[in-house]
Formats: C-alpha cells, structure tokens, sequence
C-alpha cells in the first residue's frame, strides 16, 4: 500500500511528505519511495504563530485549519509528481500542525479534562486524492488515559526490534527524546521518554545574537570553536530534578526557553563558549538518559547497545562528537541504514501509523504515552 | 445496527441524543428506542459563547472541545441507561457543537477558503462505548464544494420520500428551512432551503421584554393575543431580496438579530402585536417559500402535497394556525407519525447519517449543499 505521511512540527519549518510503501507491518517492510519538504510561507508561520497557544479569532483559526489542508494537499502532490508516482497514492497519515498541547488533566469547568489540538483539515485531501486520510492521532491515546506522546516509537518499535541487539532510536529535535528497545522484546515493548534539551537552547542563542538573520548552528561550527562552561552544564544536571526522574517523561519546551538562554548571556562569555555549553548540555543530558535509565532498561552497558540518531541534532557535528564522547564505546550512527533519512523519521512514522489505523492495528505505545491500553488511533477521513 | 445520534444546535439548549435502531437505509428502515435531552449546565453555555465567532485562548478551546466531548459520553449513557439499553450500543454519530460556520469562500492568505468548527472531541466517546464515532460531517461536503449544510435533508429523502405523494419536510429552529421531496422521485432528489426567520425573532422579543427571564412565546400565547403590523410583515417580504432568490440559498441569522428586533420595537406597539408580527413573518415567509419554490418543484399547486413539521416552532400553535391560513387546504402535521419526535429529528438524523458512513455511503444531498459530488462525510473514530 503506497502511503503519503505528513509531519508539520512546533518548530514551523514548514511541511514534510514522504511517500512510502508499505508490504506489511508485522515485521514492518517498506520502501521509502519519496520525500520531500515543503517551507511555509512567513503569512503562514505568522498566522500559525497567531493562534498557538494565545488568544485567537475563532474565524481565523477555522481558515488556518482548512488552508493548512490545502497546503499538505499540495505538498503531497508535489512529492508524488516530483517522483513519477502520479495517481499510486493509497492512504495518507496526517499528523497536523500542534497549536496546543496538554498532555496532563487539569481541572476545567469541574472535570480533569487535558487536551491537544492539531489543525489541518484532512478533507481536502481525501477530495483531491480520493484517497481516506487519517489525521488527529493524539487525542484518542489521551482518552485512553495517555499523554497523546510520544507517538514516533510506534515505528521505533516496527523498525529497530532486532533479536539480539538492544537498540536505542534517538531524536534530537527542540527537545531530544529517545526510545529504548530491549532485544529480542516483543512489539511494543520499550520505554521511551524525553532527556532533555536537543536543539532549542543552541538554536535561541543563534537567534538572538544574530537578531534572526541566522537560526542553527550550523554543524556546530562556532560552538566547536568554544569552550564550554562546565560548571553551568554541572549545576543544571545536577539540580534540575528532570534528569533524575523515572521515565515516561516529558520535557516542557518552556524549561530550555528564554530564562535559561538569558541565564548564559548573563555569563558574559562569548556566544562561541555560550554554544559549546548548549551543545555539552544537551550532549551530556542524552549520556544521562541513556545510562541511567535506557541501559538498565536494556539489561546492558555501554558498549552493549546501539544508537540510531535522527532529527537535526544529528547536522551537528560538534554535537555528535560531543555525543560520542560522552557515550564510550557506544555505536552510533544516523537512521539512513534504516531506510529513515534523519530528516523523514516523522513523516514516515505517520504513514506507518495510518497504515495501522486502517489495519484496525493500535498505534500507541502505552509504555511511552502512559495510556491504560493500546488504542486504534485517528480520524479516517474518506 | 443500533446507533446514538447526537445533536447540539447553536441554541445552546444543550444535548439532544436520539438512540435508534437501523436495520437498513434503502428503502430506510427503522425503529426509535429512546430520546433523550440534557441541558447545558450554565457555565457551559458561557464557555461555548466565550468560544464561538470571537477572540478565544486556544487552550480553553482545547477543553472546552475535550469537555464537551465528555459531556456527549455521559448524555448518551443516560439515555442507554434511563431506556435499559446497557451495552448494546454499536454506532455514535455526533455532529457537535458548532462554533464558526462560514459556507461561502473568501480570501485567506491569498485563496479561497471558506471553514467550519464543530468541537466536542469523539475520542471519549469512542472510549467509554467502545464503538465507532462518526463526527464533524460538514467539511467533507465543503471540500467537494458545498456549503456543508443543510445535511438534514439526507434524513427527509430517507424518511419522506413517497411514490405516490409530494411532501415537504419543515423544520422550525431558529431559522426555518424546509426539503422538498417529489413523488416517486430517486434517493436524494430533492431542494432544499432556509425560508427566512424561525423562531428567532419571537424569542429575542420576549428576552429583551422580560430581561431574560423567559426565552420564549409558550405556545404563542402572547402572539395570540396581539394584532400583527401588517405593513412591516409586507415590507420586509417585498423589500428584502432574499425570498424572491432561487434555491439553494442560507438565510443568515444576523437578518433576523438585533437590528430587525429593534426595528420592531421602535414602533412603540405593545408586545403581544410585535409577537403577532414576527410569527406573521415567520409563517408568511414559509408560505412563500412553498408556493414560490417548493410545489413548483414539486410539480403540484397547494393541495397537492403534505407538510411536516418539527423543531421549536411545532410546539407553537399560533403560529401553527397561522401557518395553516397562509397555505389553505394543504396537510399540515408533526413528524411524529414517521416516529421523528419534533425535538429529535436532527439527532435522529446524525444517527442515520453516522450508519451511511461506515456503510460507506454518501450522506451529503449535493442539490442541498450545492456540493460539486454525493461524498462519504464525517470521521471515524475507532
């Protein structure tokens, strides 16, 4: 079955596509056929920017939704002409552009009510394709007593099981996250958890000391020039209970915001050692989790396991060897192997996860999203 | 099948849930087993108007749109409940609460968008029952160029669509629309349109009379006992073009809001001859809409068809022997007999529209809708 996923992630870059075909899914075969990447327009980013997570115009919020459909519409057109793949497509996986998110319940007119909300109306594409689309993956998980997150180690689960190898799948987007899979383990059977900051704290100093001309990093290449700040990536490791804490976890975005980047500038060193500390952070806070929780999970040590890395943290050279020095003997390598360009592992996710809800196969992995049970996720659209 | 439909109008009453036993659609088969009303609790009713068409957080969307799920979830458990139905409950069709319609495109970002919102998320729903949930049926007509309304008329081709006689389906909320089925004619053959005022005008006149203490004329009582401003009932008929124009068409609630209530007010008559007028209005322009479009369509002169009537203003007799002046000789009656309580038919509807779905069946009437195509609606939650 030919399926498009499509992922629009809370950092705003735009639209990704990958068109993938899927054999079976138990064990999951596929064929990545296509991928492509589409930018938002700034209006776009602006308007998605408008009603996330603020007061927003009703009305606007309902045409973002409807345009935000015609735009994965087209973006998926692009990828299937791009690639002679014409009228092949079957079935899309939409996740929808994230403009709230709660995971927890908090009490709301007398109930504990939590709630999520991604926008990107499916019906302009099951028109446009005639194909079902199954979009808004989160909220049944959280009916289910989950987070609705994380949702990506369903395919962690599908691609990186192996018989003898304990695995651990790790992205490194805003936030890094990883997902520890035991060898030999049954489907589903893992834990995963966010370890704390990926990009976000490198990528807001960028920002600011360039006044948004620039907004990454890029391979790392002025943190590598600096010389980090032990002391900082000391005392955040150490009192921030966070690290410490059992997993499932999840890492709130407002952690690793303008409080702790103003705490670096307030050091007064250059933005070189400013970025070598963010990138020993989130280097040093991914070594914590993976050896305080992911490899007695895994009943190994160090050198036992292997790491798959994906999300632009994996652009980041400096991050890497970083990485890999905090990590000795651990093998890593990006997901290509894998058929997962590092920048697709999303995407492709949620064509696997549509694949499943047309299946009647759950998609959460209640060990990851704390639900009480495995659920059909989605919203078919035909 | 047995199958719950829920409704909940922009009247904000609250929940109307209808459980019904379909055995099949063509030729529609079924039997009603319970209906059931639940109010909104007043600090719903607030955060709903706090929501709807204006400036609203996206996180108390986000709820409300979980909460009122929620609340669905429990109406129907009292309805299967109070009517010994326990579990053997198979499908939900839920339409939601609406809370920005637009059916018409206008520029948004540079195309042509038009949009609608009906929150209450299905997922509890699909969790607590363990059935299917069809939800959010208009914007799949939308996507195929309708207006993603009316989507009743599927319902009265079903249950009014007769070899022999012409009938016309009315329904009197706070707009008036009413169906047109021809004798002998196919599934879905059919006109459908919004007369003009309702019961709206008459409502928003005993509010503002009385402070908000009452809501409505009680079975036109008061009206009864005024005598209507002929001219302003002739005025508004000859000088607003929208009853001479062709269906299908939307009547547009601000027509009949403040302004026109004002308007009445301001000839200084006494109450009861401005609750006489406006159910003048009301059953004046039903009246032209039946002789203008409706028996032309149908291919008869007045005593040639039969009128059913449900919604609110069945429940008023005054303006149900009004009515029955305007259109001398024709059947008027409530759709009781074809076992649609006037209070429930549009939940009975949703029922009868979630069945065509998973059957995978067109529930949109594209001559209603103005829809380029017949289109599976809605989404299904498993």
């Amino acid at each position: 079955m030919i399926v498009a996923g499509i992922m629009s992630g809370t950092s705003l870059d735009g639209i990704d596509v990958a068109i993938v075909d899927i054999a079976q899914l138990s064990p999951f075969r596929f064929t990545l056929l296509a991928t492509h990447a589409e930018p938002y327009a700034a209006e776009v980013r602006e308007a998605i920017l408008g009603v996330s997570d603020c007061q927003a115009h009703t009305a606007d919020l309902t045409r973002l939704h409807v345009l935000l459909g015609e735009l994965y519409a087209d973006a998926v057109e692009r990828a299937l002409s791009a690639n002679g793949l014409g009228s092949r497509l079957e079935l899309i996986g939409c996740h929808g552009q994230t403009i709230f998110h709660q995971g927890d319940t908090r009490p709301y007119l007398g109930r504990p009510i939590a709630g999520t909300l991604q926008i990107g109306e499916p019906s302009a594409m099951a028109e446009r394709f005639g194909v079902p689309v199954v979009s808004d993956f989160r909220p049944r998980d959280m009916a289910a007593g989950g987070k609705g997150a994380p949702l990506v180690p369903f395919l962690d689960s599908l691609v990186f099981g192996d018989a003898h190898t304990p695995r651990i799948a790790l992205n490194i987007g805003g936030i890094a996250n990883l997902t520890a899979i035991p060898a030999g383990g049954k489907p589903g059977e893992l834990i995963a958890f966010d370890t704390g900051p990926g990009n976000m704290v490198m990528d807001s100093l960028v920002r600011r000391a360039t006044g948004g001309r620039e907004t990454f990093d890029a391979d790392g290449a002025r943190g590598r020039l600096g010389r980090p700040i032990e002391d900082f990536v000391r005392m955040e490791l150490e009192e921030n209970p966070y690290y410490a804490a059992t997993p499932p976890k999840t890492a709130g975005r407002e952690q690793y915001g303008d409080a702790m980047v103003s705490a670096l500038e307030s050091t007064g060193r250059p933005l070189e050692d400013l970025l070598a500390t963010a990138a020993l952070m989130t280097a040093r806070s991914i070594a914590v989790g993976v050896t305080r929780f992911a490899l007695p999970y895994l009943r190994t040590e160090l050198p036992g396991a292997e790491l798959f890395v994906a999300g632009g943290g994996r652009h980041n050279g400096f991050l890497m060897d970083l990485l890999a020095g905090e990590l000795p003997g651990l093998r890593i390598e990006g997901t290509e192997r894998f058929q997962l360009p590092i920048d697709f592992k999303e995407a492709i996710a949620f064509a696997a996860l549509a694949y499943a809800t047309i299946a009647g196969q759950p998609g959460n992995v209640p060990s990851a999203t704390g639900a009480r049970h495995a659920a059909v996720l989605g919203k078919v659209t035909r």
